[in-house]
């Protein structure tokens, strides 16, 4: 599958935004996949930069998974390193920034989802299926 | 930050899972970091593995995205390629199952959220806001 390309189903959609080392801008999943439910987004950001406010939000919590890079991240006042393979949620009033200190990139992902909305999760709300195979 | 610490604020947590090749076992995050609004796993796959069923969902729309491999992902009957970069959305009745068909490792993170529940979202959620920068 190309980049760019997408095929959609009665209950999936399927995109490929490629590599995500070679992400050149952030890049939003809600409208393309057309998720219900989540707005995902893919970063990149060059050695030395630093998302350039603080931010808070009004109905989303976030969590940032950091894939590759270090750096720090700061919420209200308290501020602390970051690495590949730490994973922040922060709630919607925390007032939260972060900067990549590495001489790499840093690669991210944050999933924004309406704080609070979550009932059943993990396997509780999953059911077993019979279905066919068609590999 | 050593893998397994955690810090937490009023607005926040922390933690660290160490690098996503490195997992021995699907981890499930809700828990972890106190999310109420999504459970996000990180699964590695080992080459030639499959999920061995296919569920459904009650309440929660799913999103992976794969980093790392290539292979099969199947909803109700249609069966489709996958890569790194791939990002497949997935309504709770979809019946879904996926494979590894690579020589290498499949890493993916699979984000549950509950469907329908986003109003707001991406930019227009959030309110930039002045803070002191603590690095």
């Amino acid at each position: 599958m190309n980049k760019n390309e997408k095929i959609e189903g009665v209950n999936y959609t399927l995109i490929n935004v490629g590599n995500l080392g070679d992400l050149t801008e952030k890049t939003f999943l809600k409208d393309l996949t057309k998720s219900t439910a989540t707005e995902i987004s893919l970063s990149k950001m060059a050695p030395g930069e630093e998302v350039p406010f603080f931010h808070t939000h009004k109905k989303n919590e976030e969590t940032y998974i950091i894939l590759q890079g270090k750096g720090n991240f700061q919420v209200d006042d308290d501020c602390f390193s970051i690495s590949e393979g730490s994973v922040i949620r922060v709630a919607t009033s925390g007032k939260r920034c972060m900067r990549n200190t590495s001489d790499i990139a840093m690669i991210y992902i944050v999933v924004q989802s309406r704080e609070n909305s979550l009932e059943e999760y993990s396997l509780g709300d999953g059911e077993i299926v019979e279905v066919e195979k068609k590999w």
